[in-house]
C-alpha cells in the first residue's frame, strides 16, 4: 500500500468537522512524524498575514517538530489577537493527542478571510484526525483532500531516491494558488521526507526549491495572506543511525525535492479555474536567473496577453510590451520571441509567419509554450501561468461574501 | 468661437488619409504654434518604445518647436530602422508645409505595432492638414478626434487663467491608455497654452502633473509602447513682451494644467473598453506620497479587487490583501477601509456592516470609491480605474492580429 513511495514513520488524517456551515466535505488534515523532524517554512511576502503563518514563523525552522495540522474553509487572517489565539489553540489540542509541546505543532489555513475559526468544530476535528490516522496511502490521500479549496484535484508527487545503504523517500502535497476561487488565491504545499537532514540544510533548501517552483507561477499576481511551503525530515529512513545527509547525497536529495515542488506548482497552475490553457513561459539569455524571473512575470500576469492565449491570437506584440516593461535592461535587437515552434519576432524585427497555423497552435492546443531569448547572459527562468477567461470573470465576479 | 477656452496662436487639423485600410475615419492630426514655443515631453518607461517616442526623447525638451503630427492606427512601434525612418519623414514632410525646419515637428503614433507606416497616405494627410488647418473650436475638435483610436468620445479640457494684466489660455486633448482594445493601452495627451514659459520649468512641471495625473490611473497595468504626454508654451497670450512666467504666477499655470491633466486622465479611466464601473481609489496616511502610490496602484491592478466590484461584491478581504503585497510596510492595526460612506475595517479589525446594502452600493453606482487610510504620515495618492468585466474578456480576445 506505499505505490506512492510515502516516506516511512509518518501519520495522516482526514477529516471533515464541519468549517463550511452545512457542508460535509474534508476539511482538516493532519501529518505526524513518530519521532522528532527538522521542518523549515517560507511564507506568503504580503504585509497582511494570517495567523498560522505567524504562528509558523515564530517556531521556523526547528529540529524539534512533530507535525502540522491544517483546515481549509477558513483563512483565519484578518482576525486579530483572537486569530492568534485560535491557532495557538489549535497546535496545541493536536499536541495533546500526540503527546508533545504545543510548540511542536505546526498549524495552516486557507480559505475566506476576516472570520473567526470554529474552534468547537475544529477540535472536535482534530480528536478524530487522531483516532483514524494512520502511514496508508489512503490516509494520506484524504489528508491531501482536506487542504483543498476551489481546486479541482488533489495535487500529490512522490519521488524515491537511492542512498548507498538506504532508499529514502519524499511526498509532496499541495493546494491552490492559482485558484482564485471565493477565497483567495492561498497556496499550500507540504513535503516530508524520511531522509536525515539538519532544519539549517533544509531552511536553505525550501528557500532555493520554493523560488524556482512555487514563486514561478502566477494566475493574476495576487498574492495571499497564507502562502505557506513547509519541508519536514524525520531521518526514519533505514539512516537512523547515521548522520545527516550533506554533499553529494544532500544535493540529490535538493534535487529530488525542487521535482516534487515543481510537478506540485505546475499542477496548480494547470488547474486554475476558469483557465483553458496551460502556458510555460521559458526566458533565457539574461544578465541573471533574477532577470529571467522578472521578464517571465511580466509576461504571466499580463491580462492582455492572457486573452490573447484566450483568443486564439498570436498577438506577439502584447508580449514583447510586456518584457520591455518588466523593469529589465535590453534593447528590442536582444529579444526574439517563439510561439510553440514559429518564429514571431527575431533580434528586434517582426518575422513573416502563418497567422492561421500561429492561430491553429493556441487554438488546438491546451498546453501552450512562450519562449523569449534575450543575448545578454546565461540568466534563465521557467515560469508557469493560465490564460484569462470569461470563467475567471463569472468565478470571481458572482460569488459573495 | 472660442467655447473651449483655446490658447493664441496654435492652428489645428484631423484629417482621414486612410492608415486603417478600407476606412474613412479621421486618423491624422496637427497642433502648430505661429511662433517658436517651449515643449516638454514624458514617456513610456517600456524598453521597447516606438519609433515617434524615441525621436521626440531626441528633440525634447526644446524652445524651438513649432507643432506636432499624430497619427492613430499604427503605433510605428516595433519597426526598426525603417520605422525611425517613417517618424523623421512625418516630422520633415510636415515642418515643409509650415516652413521651419524638422527637428521643430514632434511625433506621436498611437495603433497597431509591428506594422510599417503607409507613408503615401501620410503625406497626403499632412498636406490635407496643411491646407486646411486654422484655429477654431472646429479644427480643435478634429484634431481631438482624429487621435483617437478604440476611445468612444473625445478627450478635451481647458481652462482660462488671469494674470494680472492678461488672461491665458491651456487646452488639453488626449486618447486612451486606460483604452485595452484592439492595439494596446497607448495613451497620449497634448497640453497647449500662449503662456510664456521656459522649457526647463515646462520640463520640471509636465513630470509633476503627469505624476499625479497620467501615473494614477491604469486598467490591467500594461504600460504601451508608444505612451506619450507634452506640453506646448508658445508665449502668445498679450504677454509676448512679458518676460516668462515665474513664482506664483507659473504655480498657477501648474495648477491649471495639473487640472486639465486630470480631467483627461479621469476621462481616460471613464471611457475604459468593456468598464461597468469608474473607481476612485483613495490612499492616505502613509510615510509618503510615493508609498500611497504603490499601494493605490496595488489595489486598482489587482484583478481580484476588479472582478469583486464587476460583482457587486463588498469583498474586503481582497482589497486589504492587495495593499498588503503592495511592497509597502505597515501593520494590519494601522489600516482602515471604507466603501463609500461604509466602514469595513478599522485599524486591523473586520467591522459589522449589512452586505446588502454595500452591495447596493456597488450596483446603483457607476462610479465607486475605495478609501485606504493608514496612521503612518501625511502621504496621500488619488488613483482612478475601472472594473474587470466579460466585455472586457470579449473585446480583447476576439479580436485577432
Amino acid at each position: 500500500m506505499n505505490a506512492w513511495n510515502l516516506p516511512h514513520g509518518y501519520r495522516y488524517a482526514g477529516v471533515g468537522c464541519g468549517i463550511r456551515p452545512g457542508s460535509d466535505r474534508l476539511d482538516l488534515a493532519v501529518v505526524l512524524s513518530d519521532g522528532l523532524a527538522s521542518a523549515a517554512g517560507v511564507f506568503t511576502q504580503n504585509r497582511v498575514a494570517a495567523a498560522p503563518v505567524r504562528i509558523c514563523r515564530e517556531r521556523l525552522p526547528s529540529d524539534n517538530v512533530r507535525g502540522i495540522v491544517i483546515c481549509s474553509g477558513n483563512a483565519n487572517a484578518c482576525t486579530g489577537q483572537r486569530g492568534l489565539d485560535d491557532a495557538r489553540r489549535m497546535a496545541a489540542v493536536c499536541a495533546e493527542t500526540v503527546g508533545c509541546g504545543a510548540e511542536q505543532i505546526l498549524v495552516c489555513s486557507t480559505g475566506v478571510i476576516g472570520r473567526l475559526l470554529p474552534m468547537s468544530e475544529i477540535e472536535r476535528g482534530i480528536l478524530a484526525a487522531a483516532r483514524t490516522r494512520d502511514s496508508t496511502a489512503a490516509a494520506f490521500d484524504r489528508a491531501a483532500h482536506a487542504i483543498l479549496t476551489t481546486d479541482t484535484r488533489i495535487k500529490v508527487s512522490t519521488q524515491k531516491l537511492s542512498l548507498g545503504e538506504a532508499d529514502c523517500c519524499l511526498a509532496g502535497f499541495a493546494k491552490g494558488a492559482a485558484m482564485i476561487g471565493p477565497n483567495l488565491a492561498t497556496m499550500l504545499a507540504f513535503v516530508i521526507t524520511d531522509a536525515p537532514i539538519s532544519c539549517d540544510d533544509l531552511n536553505a533548501m525550501i528557500a532555493r526549491c520554493a523560488g524556482r517552483t512555487f514563486n514561478c507561477i502566477s494566475v493574476e499576481g495576487h498574492t495571499s495572506t497564507n502562502d505557506t511551503v513547509l519541508f519536514l525530515a524525520n531521518g526514519r529512513a533505514g539512516l537512523r543511525e547515521r548522520p545527516e545527509l550533506k554533499g553529494e547525497s544532500l544535493a540529490r536529495w535538493e534535487d529530488a525535492a525542487t521535482t516534487i515542488c515543481a510537478d506540485l506548482a505546475k499542477a496548480i497552475a494547470a488547474d486554475a479555474e476558469g483557465a483553458s490553457h496551460f502556458v510555460t513561459i521559458s526566458v533565457e539569455g539574461l544578465r541573471d536567473d533574477a532577470e529571467a524571473w522578472r521578464v517571465a512575470k511580466a509576461v504571466a500576469d499580463s491580462a492582455l496577453v492572457k486573452t490573447a492565449i484566450f483568443g486564439g491570437d498570436p498577438n506577439w506584440g502584447r508580449i514583447v510590451s510586456a518584457a520591455g516593461y518588466a523593469g529589465v535592461k535590453f534593447e528590442e535587437e536582444e529579444l526574439s520571441l517563439w510561439l510553440g515552434d514559429i518564429l514571431l519576432y527575431h533580434t528586434g524585427a517582426p518575422q513573416p509567419f502563418d497567422p492561421s497555423s500561429a492561430s491553429a497552435y493556441l487554438k488546438n492546443n491546451r498546453d501552450i509554450h512562450l519562449r523569449l531569448r534575450f543575448s545578454l547572459g546565461a540568466g534563465r527562468c521557467t515560469f508557469w501561468t493560465c490564460d484569462l477567461t470569461h470563467d475567471y470573470i463569472r468565478l470571481n465576479a458572482e460569488y459573495t461574501t
